[in-house]
């Protein structure tokens, strides 16, 4: 054994993992085996993960890319507990965040400043893991487990490429840092990668989600002026004014005026950014209809269901002189943005505790689906103990 | 009668239009009434004026907003001849360019960089003045003509908004200088303005009629290493080397491979710009597929037929990075961007030569018609005479 190595590199891990056999039922902790991370892989001692709306919608899905058996998650900070070969940015003991997006730092895409999406490892739905297709997850009857958006983080050890993991601070509590994995980053980057909201603008936000409020988080960063935040659900804005939220508009009323309509009178014109977080295309359409002629910007967050069609007249785009476009990851690039987000949370710029609304433990895990289902919580947290 | 003042002034003009009367049918020379400037009005002698599609677009519609009889004609040069009352901007014997989108300098979007749709006097497609909806025009048999984009350029003398006049440097060749009121202009400041297109970068045109070779002008002073020209004619290859065009796709093969993946295999992963400037939905589809996803951004300054809608997969928008603008007329704000443009043309910088391939005699206006339809001419540039 070489020094600093760990007693079980190299070899599979038998451990606990919370499984998804159907779709939409509960899952169940059961014992797994988690091979050793192939060349250009890392194996890591998943600490705490949070559970993220994509999780549900995929744990929904009957048909590809819902795939099952699967082991959910992509929210997470662990420990590294082995390196595979040709791996030398991270070695064991190192505290990571892995996200869905690679960052492979050598492609085309990775080298621009105006991209992230890596073209090496790039980002599909894909069941496997995304360097060789394949899976490190077995169950005790050699079954294989499906890993999802490249993390999988239910389970007390998980296998990620390196490309999908960033180093982080170890100082930082890991349940803060894991938000950073997906929700919170692709909100507070929509604002301030995507969209770079202008200090003194106007922003419009539908959906106060984690990621809408996230949105929010980061335009109070980019000093926006007026955050006007729309939900369904008229307790979002108590919620949305720790964000920053300053106005707040009822989706509600079917039978009212258009929420573009009210978003455009309430600012003579419309918003400087408008971002939808929802996933719903006639919300998008809200969105670019809400947005200030001559520079509105309209930002896609949402996923819409496979196959969902965004429609726009064309003579409004061409005479609206407004834009349209779509952030993934909140345009952020792993390795170098997240730490910069951590710096901003450590130095009490960026809020992160308030998204943190649960905390369970893994055993308790369907508590978690059970809360962000009912809408009562934001972010829960899920502990993996020991 | 005031010192400098027109001896026309305050007085209708009797003069020579070429008046349309029925859609798609010859324009007709006749005598015509102009009433005087009304207050923030200017009446201009015309000297020579451009045929541009759109003309040729209303001319064949038979249906609102195509409306006659009418005077067409909105790409001119001429002198003012008087001035209405709270007009301090030009005077008698200023040498102007009318243009169809207001610059009135006072609202949020003229006040502001970032938009050059005027919220005073905004773009539509009405067949009266923008400040009254009345109309300057009639027949001798005391009939009302249609104005045409706030401009009607196809007559001796025109009454403009002050808001839609540019004063120009009088040293300027006539026409030359007309050309930028529409079809240039529209074509230089999408890449330019719009799109900012990076030196360096790959850009990809659809399209080559007068406004895609402008957009190659625009792209070529811009610094762009490779200019990617898409039209069913071959011929346009040779032109478009005029303007900085170093690429050609033929669009003609419909059997063959789509021109996205063309342009995808030409560029290594698609163009950083796409310009779409045919005016079809399904053009603007392979433009915004030609684009570098990432960073690519494709700009729309084709007009299709009104109701025509653009549909792309939510998917795509989400997952590409990609963004989509419309240009009109190149983003220009006209009373500060023309006199920049005219000065590059001055400094031989602009190329705008290349653009004139015809010249008539005002009498011969339907063989500037012909010769544009029948794809034979880019600018043909038509003389009042005297």
């Amino acid at each position: 054994m070489e020094a600093g190595k760990s007693p079980t590199a190299g070899k599979p891990i038998r451990c606990r993992a919370a499984v998804s056999r159907k779709p939409g039922e509960p899952l169940e902790i059961e014992e797994v085996t988690v091979d050793p991370p192939m060349p250009h892989e890392v194996r890591i001692r998943v600490i705490c993960t949070s559970l993220c709306h994509s999780d549900v919608t995929f744990w929904r899905m009957k048909d590809p890319p819902g795939y099952f058996p699967r082991i959910f998650g992509h929210e997470a900070v662990g420990i590294v507990e082995s390196v595979g070969e040709n791996v030398g940015e991270v070695t064991e003991g190192d505290v990571v965040v892995p996200t869905f997006m690679s960052d492979c730092g050598e492609c085309e895409d990775c080298k621009s400043k105006k991209s992230n999406l890596c073209s090496k490892l790039p980002f599909k739905l894909s069941p496997w893991m995304p360097r060789y297709e394949t899976s490190r997850f077995k169950d005790l009857k050699g079954e294989v487990l499906y890993h999802f958006l490249f993390v999988s983080s239910f389970i007390e050890y998980t296998v990620v490429d390196v490309a999908h993991v960033t180093k982080i601070d170890p100082a930082i509590p890991p349940s803060r840092a894991c938000l950073i994995g997906c929700g919170v980053s692709t909100g507070v980057g929509a604002a301030w990668r995507t969209a770079n909201v202008e200090a003194g603008s106007t922003v419009a936000i539908f959906g106060l989600g984690s990621i809408g409020l996230a949105v929010a988080e980061g335009a109070r960063l980019c000093g926006a002026a007026r955050i006007i935040g729309v939900d369904m659900n008229p307790e979002k804005f108590e919620i949305g004014k720790k964000f920053g939220v300053t106005d707040f508009v009822y989706a509600g009323n079917s039978d009212n005026k258009a929420l573009s309509q009210v978003i455009n009178e309430m600012t003579g014109g419309g918003a400087d950014y408008c971002f939808e977080c929802v996933g719903l295309a006639s919300l998008v359409h809200e969105a670019y209809a809400s947005c200030r002629k001559g520079w509105g910007k309209t930002v896609v967050l949402g996923v819409d269901k496979p196959g969902s069609q965004l429609t726009f007249s064309s003579f409004d785009v061409l005479h609206s002189g407004k834009s349209l476009v779509g952030s993934l990851f909140g345009g952020l690039k792993a390795k170098s943005d997240i730490p910069i987000l951590l710096r901003r949370y450590v130095d009490k710029e960026l809020q992160l505790d308030e998204f943190v609304t649960h905390e369970v433990v893994f055993e308790d895990i369907n508590k978690a689906f059970e809360l962000l289902i009912e809408g009562k919580c934001l972010r829960c947290v899920i502990w993996m103990g020991k």
